[in-house]
């Protein structure tokens, strides 16, 4: 086992496209530990900003993927039986608090409300993580800093963040970038022409209208790059983007004859 | 105690038919490992399809049945007690990704909605997946790749992928063969005559029209090879198919009607 | 602890009287290891015929008595603790799959529907049973053979097999034998005379008109068995017949009356 | 720990007063180890009658509340760590099978329908009891036999035995005993005198009118010995009679009024 | 670990102040052992009185607050592991049967109805305690006894004791004292004066009419001495009032209002 | 592990700006040792009241957050596996009545309302806390005091304390400081001038009055100490605004709109 912080270094410095000023606000909010929430849809780039900040302000970062089954202990940590009786275990949560991390809770919303209780001591000024099976309170390393991602359009009566929990972060506003940015990273990404990666952000922006009327998301920034990917691997522009835009996220006969529509206007 | 990947080799070929392009396509996106869906109705070859492509790819192959109760340490691993203390056992997932296997999860929108968000991090640029209760964080093997199966039939409200794990795959549309395709196939896999095998392949066809009005599917390429297999060991055609195309899909006396009345229009 | 496979061996030719051809169509089924869907109401007789046939066949039989609370672990098997750590258990499915019996899960429909899952991949083309937690794949052995009991009165919106489990089955229906059959095998069982049996297979004949008007099922052949076995110790056959036939399954005054009605007819 | 078949013998002759020929009927049923339902109303003597009746027959009885979280692994056994590993420890149900008890699930309907699928095997021709997690079937010692009681008044939609549970069992009806009888049972076991046990009768015939009317149930002969007890150690009889029959069953101004009144009827 | 019965004898005589015969009716129904119900509002007195009539009876009191969450389990016992493998730990119901003590279950309401089932052997004429998962059978010490707690008005349909739990048991029905009673009850416990007591039971009454009509509960003895207690600090009485019989109890501005109102008319 | 109760001692002084009365109020409970209720929207100070009374008065404070999947054993304690068995773990409440720290039990409206009940015995006369795993009962330190946070705005009919629990806490309500302290506090918290912050205050007011028409809660404190930071760092006013006050706690158009025209008023 394992809870060496450097295997949560960010090794390489990521590729990430600045569409504002986000990176300034950030490093801002770091600069105090201010717990951040990032907000946007799905594939629009939150996670892959997290990780370029974790490089530029060169600390390690925790990520963990939010689910309603997660429970406390999963976070915080548990006793494990050894041969010499029980071990304790640290969670993500204590090793970055313990260490330095920062730790990225993704997805959020996803969790029970009441398991994102957890996080309440470490985001106000007590910055502190008391695990109570083991009798310890954690006083978090100065490095350490909780970030969590959230998904506007998931929110819903049965599952939203309780304001206790919201009113303990700053928050910063993602959507998909402007047609030449998206572009940019596309072709970056995939390897396809400006050309190609032009047309590709055309039929997301054709696409990203029908939300709400019949598709529940957007076409993302990173099916355009799929997509993308498999043109350079010699698939048919109309072929790939069927694989990729289309028969991914829908059923629905009407649905799919209107993303058709947008791919063939392009390709 | 095996994890050896080599018992997940398929030793030998497996019989496919192909009806389109689906296997370059297929091979193009493992070519950028893209994760793939392959969407389709009950017994239409997904699973023969994805045993196919294993072998002429020639990497291992872990299949997993989804069902509502499993969890994400039944994907992931977990502790189990030694002699010496505990020892950590791999999952199905964590084998997969360390190795360098086809991970299949069969029927994936049987899994709870949240279980499936552990196969996010393998499913995005960064292809990790983090262990936390071990603290161990495993980069997936170059040769690992994400399949899923999914059967639009089934979707409903309560039940259906989340968007944001949908837009992480490339998609195949899979349906029943062509009625020449589907006879060859029957014949192949059953051992009754073409003459035969095209009968059968006709139950089928007027029994699939019936899905909707009365039926929740359609007849199935695997029960028509049932059907031959009866056939081919003496059964009457007529107790054959109604032993195995009829009795075990509906208890509906209208419907068993319709299908009788189909089975003996060409037998 | 003991899997010995021969316990499960059927030593003595269990009494069974074949209504029609139900015996060689499972043997032909058997022949090609066809799963087996055995359909009809409580008490016809489903679960003697399957001991009959493993018998016939000389093949060991596991029976598992299906319920809402069984775990796929129940079927597969689990970690044990040991002197020297865990130990695996295989649960009966995998005792049947590795030595070749025939596993009969009864009352199905009774199970969770994601629980039956597990059974997929050893009623397809595939026949093997994944033990995940162990990392083992187990090939079935050729003389394995999958069976299920079904009752088509108990399936409801919320109880019902999903239709991806049942085109895996070829079906047999079953019924209460005709009135000479039942009275044979009621005489036989019981040990009544002739005359008396016919008496009670007319009494369970005139309850069975009552099943949808009040009862939710008819008499079964077992409780006229009862009937008859209380005569043959000297009750009297009224007494016999309301302990037996009418007290067990309605507690509805109106009822009462018309079952103790058709029983005073032929007593 | 003490499995000891010895310490469910009924060592002294309970008290039982016989109403009717159920001691025959009984008798007769053991005789063909005929699995035997006692159905009736609360504290009317259904469990002091399976007491005389074991006691009768020389056998032991082993008794089981039944309760919505009993789960069949308290019915059959389970594995309990040891010096040495796991030991198994056979549950009520497996001790009663394999030496020979009468074993007695009390108030069965108060246990999950699905639970009571382990007394299947046990109650039809087999007479066997799988104990799966142990691969072991055990064989039902000869003077093993199964009796359920059974609360009609409580049985709802949720909450009833299945249909094919119910046809497994002979039944056998109780009620209160008939006034004499009965004010002999409160004598005899309170210690008042035969005038103030007749007295304690009357007032709970008019109480048990009352039975649907604002009362879920009557006055029971356990209240009437209750009663009875107290009034043996000098309480004031109105008194005693408030503590045990009135305030015990309800809270409702207009019902307690209306059992005042019958006691004071009384004395 | 230490289960020394004698921990839970009561040391020192409890003030407790009788308001009518409940001292005798209580030592009546212990001289037969009858199971008592202590019936009342929170906050009347039931838990002091049943831990004076230990006293006075010389009993050990064990006490359980029953919830929701406690199993069986928590009130019969379990096996703990030790160095020698598991060890039976007794738990508050088993301890009590072995050794003789008086045990009260407080808000037994609260507990699921069918944890409560296990109470049934030790209220009926057996007196026996089943540890069904270490085949024991506890005979009741003589001394013991089985006294819960009871709260009319919380009663609902989803909670209530079963009839079948309710009919085992005498009942004594709490109230709150009677003016004088109170007030001397107050002043003893608090420290105030006869006149500040007087005054703090005048503020109740009027609170107690308010029961219904927007409070759920009326102001308990308990919230008084809590008032008094502050006041004999030196807190202004209508200042102590708020924090202790207006605050704690409702949020609502026309209930306060209606509260404060009361406590300004004697202060 | 450690359970030393000295690293619960608050070291240094935390800053707390008194509004009223309330430390003093406070130490009159405390020398009663009665148990307290702090009431009050998200964010107004009540942790850090508490923190500031145990600095004050020198005791330990142990806190736990609450919610809804805390067990009792989380606040009670429960054995752990050892190299010789199984040792007991006090949780922290055990760990707070056992060496007479003050137990904060934050935001407890979130716990499962039948798991507070085991706070019940510590805050009546009995002060004890029964381990009834444990068979111990463990009499409070005198020095224990149990405090308990509570926001009425949350309160549900399916979330509320019992009235049972209610009664046996006083009560301080808490609000938002007046302007002028929260100025002060805002100020003094986060570094920026008194200018400044009254204008933060300022906008937290109008904001505060949507509440109900909008926001489920208003602006708190600790948010405009969030934006005082960051304008410290440099941030310009409106965005530090945005990201703290605005976006964290809507996504509503309108709502947004709102508050940023409070904020563009005053900056």
């Amino acid at each position: 086992m394992n809870n060496d912080i450097e295997q949560y270094m960010i090794k390489e410095k990521p590729y990430y496209r600045a569409v504002s000023d986000e990176i300034e606000l950030y490093e801002a909010a770091y600069s105090v530990r201010m717990p951040m929430m990032l907000k946007g849809p799905t594939g629009c780039g939150k996670t892959r900003f997290v990780e370029y900040m974790a490089w530029k302000l060169g600390k390690p970062l925790i990520t963990v993927a939010c689910n309603e089954d997660m429970t406390a202990s999963d976070l915080v940590g548990r006793f494990l039986l050894d041969a010499s009786g029980t071990r304790w275990q640290d969670g993500p949560l204590a090793v970055a608090a313990r260490y330095g991390a920062i730790c990225y809770l993704d997805e959020v919303v996803e969790a029970r409300q009441d398991t994102t209780v957890v996080i309440h001591p470490l985001t106000d000024a007590r910055r502190v993580l008391p695990l109570e099976k083991r009798g310890e309170l954690i006083e978090a390393h100065p490095d350490f800093q909780m970030v969590i991602s959230y998904n506007p359009g998931y929110q819903s009566l049965m599952k939203d963040l309780k304001q206790s929990t919201k009113q303990r972060f700053g928050a910063l506003d993602f959507n998909y970038p402007s047609h030449d940015i998206e572009a940019e990273i596309v072709a970056h990404e995939s390897g396809v022409s400006a050309d190609t990666s032009d047309r590709l952000v055309s039929i997301a922006e054709r696409a990203r209208n029908l939300k709400g009327h019949g598709l529940d998301e957007g076409i993302s920034t990173r099916m355009l790059i799929y997509a993308g990917s498999l043109m350079a691997r010699g698939v048919t522009p109309v072929v790939a983007c069927r694989m990729t835009l289309v028969q991914p996220i829908t059923d629905d006969p009407d649905m799919r004859d209107a993303l058709d529509a947008a791919v063939n206007t392009f390709f």
